[in-house]
């Protein structure tokens, strides 16, 4: 049962690695197919990435974002679902390492293990200023964020109480901008009656931006409004400059030294270092670089996609990590896998942009849809509408949709629970690290 | 600012310690009165802890069944929240020691902390028979209970299978029944398509109880009932045998061996630990033996309520820790403190019996109301009606309602999510300990 590569070879054997929104799509595409699909992912649920911010400002539960893959695809009956971490690929054996021991061999191999944080070598920045690509990574921000302000409640001495009310994200990208709105919203408008000792809505929100403009895929208009939203509602945004040092007092950006008890990564990329034991070339990311099929270079049997891909046939620079490409490309290996079976040619990949947006804050976004360039309510709405129809399952939509509304009609956040995860209190009374 | 017990002494000091059903209804009751009142616990949350088990079983998300205490108080101008751990009560200077060294004077205290599990003085136990609590146990639970499944499905050996595929639980009260109940139904519901190597309707969930009757409160006729509901949807239920061994493998009951790797703890409580240090009396699970006006003896100034007190007078036998026991206690205590102040003589307290329930599965419970028994259907919409009412606030309501609504018609549970607590996957490929 461990063993379910090594079964019978009657049909051919497709295993994807990763249950994103590559993997997903990858999984779905193949499904009805006269093939024998094992998709493999460490954790035992999609996630939604794009609202993940919502988990850490404490809007949205992990549940709300998140489905179990194998109750996504129970219905697909040529497919089974394994929870297991693959350590490396043997190319030539056709097998998979996995953590524990046993191995998985495969005829089709789609790698889709995404990224994680990258510190630009800074690895002890990590612990001060933690980085948001899963939920426990969602909750642990939003434990941070929450014990900041009962921490500032009993403190006595101004300037550490200065410090932690304030919170500095680095990285002007949309998860970066979008953590920035909501937690300003949250000290504005969520907290301030709450407490007796401290005014919530007086704590500073700094977003830094090492480059010149925050979201800069969306063209200087559309960042320029993004940037004078982010203003209006109170968040401080410093563009042009590097972040030089980060630790358990604060950050410095450039020459200037922010006090700051709570620091949020949102800067740089790393790709899953699965993409190494490929021995293909990578990007400076660790992306691999794909050719134009998604296949990995002298190994027609393998593709890449999503966040682990570097793909830029006929592109000026390549295509970014975004949920579409991701979702396209899954689309795209499984077509291509298809179509090597029935002994066909294959079809080079090609993104369809079909937009991109970000949301500021309450009824503010930017959107960009082929030549259309949207911002304010309107890109807002369309904004909402998208979000909620692209979550999975019925159920998600409709719970989302109601914390929306509660928490725009009444400015409160449902999820606002400090839980522990190592130990139980461990956080509360610790001093500054 | 930390010192806030030391300010103005303008006003007598009330100082409740513990946000559970107790000290927040008594918080509540001192509302508009010319005190100060400062609550004091560990969590920042209010927790509704009937459901629980809920949230153990994938039904329900923490935010559901939770709330900031600061929150639900906010209106209360003459009140002030501190998330803080109480070590020591003094006495004879009326002052409270809190984790981290600061102190907290009062006119008046209201200790409410409650209570944990205890297992006899087995505290080895406690590693493999996870108790439920707090919403750290619950989703510790919670993943242990999923987790089981994935282990089973690649596990080729089919002893290791079946052990995997065991659930005991220990303790036959409310918890222990809900939990047994909801965990069969999720076995042979909720969970068999979605696996392709196991059948996970044939998972065995058993119920153990030391004494003779499950739901003992409940008089034998309901026990009886609620005994066959019960053992319908298929779980295995042993009475008159208390559990003599629990390890990595399983435990031993009586004399009996059964093999099994998730084990859930439902029955044994200790009071909190801070009742020691008053220095009066304690019954045997450690509760504060408290005067008729819920002080403690020698100390009118001092109140424990909920279950961290044993209230014995007029009683053939102490009052149960039930919720409504100890909201009742809060709004006494804080009733006798009013008294005192004004001088007038106070209330013995009087536990008004509004009625107990508990529920076995899907349309199925019991219920005791005065004279009234019930079992079946009504009881359980009942059951349902009466725990939505309960829950704070509306939004939390309709959430809970949904959710219900949703894993009624759909067989389904939409939390199912295995979130890591320490490190990232350690239980995944984790041997049995």
């Amino acid at each position: 049962m461990a063993q379910s590569g090594r079964g019978s070879k009657a049909s051919p054997h497709v295993v994807i690695v990763g249950g994103g929104f590559g993997g997903l799509e990858a999984a779905k595409a193949l499904k009805n197919e006269p093939l024998r699909v094992t998709l493999v992912d460490r954790r035992n649920h999609h996630l939604f990435q794009p609202l993940l911010y919502q988990v850490a400002s404490a809007t949205l539960s992990p549940a709300d974002i998140a489905a179990p893959i194998r109750h996504i695809l129970r219905q697909q009956r040529n497919i089974e679902v394994q929870l297991a971490e693959v350590s490396r690929v043997d190319l030539q054996a056709r097998s998979l390492d996995l953590e524990g021991g046993s191995r998985l061999d495969y005829d089709y191999l789609i790698l889709a293990t995404g990224a994680s944080h990258s510190y630009f070598g800074k690895e002890a920045w990590a612990r001060h200023a933690p980085g948001l690509k899963s939920l426990e990574d969602a909750l642990d921000i939003r434990r941070r964020f929450l014990l900041s302000f009962e921490q500032a409640e009993r403190e006595p001495n101004p300037e550490a109480r200065k410090a932690l009310l304030t919170y500095v994200i680095v990285g002007g990208g949309a998860t970066g901008v979008e953590l920035a709105g909501t937690f300003k919203e949250m000290t504005s408008l969520t907290l301030p009656k709450d407490f007796r000792h401290i005014h919530a809505e007086r704590a500073r929100v700094i977003l830094v931006e090492a480059g010149h403009h925050i979201l800069p895929s969306f063209g200087e208009g559309l960042s320029e409004k993004a940037l004078q939203s982010l203003e209006k509602i109170g968040v401080e945004v410093r563009v042009g400059q590097p972040v030089t040092e980060v630790d358990g007092q604060g950050v410095t950006v450039g020459t200037e030294r922010i006090l700051a008890r709570t620091i949020i990564w949102a800067a740089g990329v790393a790709a899953s270092t699965l993409g190494q034991s490929l021995g293909a070339p990578l990007d400076r990311s660790g992306r691999v670089m794909v050719e134009a099929d998604l296949s990995v270079p002298g190994h027609p049997e393998v593709f890449v996609i999503g966040d682990l891909a570097s793909f830029s046939h006929g592109l000026v620079r390549p295509l970014p990590g975004l949920a579409p490409v991701a979702s396209q490309q899954g689309r795209a290996a499984a077509r291509n896998i298809l179509a090597s079976l029935s002994r066909k040619p294959r079809t080079p990949f090609r993104y369809r942009d079909r937009g991109t947006m970000a949301t500021i804050g309450r009824g503010s976004a930017i959107a960009q849809v082929g030549p259309f360039r949207l911002a304010g309510w309107f890109a807002w709405l369309a904004w909402l509408f998208i979000h909620l129809m692209l979550l999975v399952g019925f159920r998600n939509r409709l719970a989302v949709f109601l914390e929306w509304l509660f928490a725009y009609v009444s400015t409160q956040r449902r999820a606002r629970l400090i839980v522990g995860t190592c130990g139980n209190h461990a956080d509360v009374d610790a001093p500054p690290e």
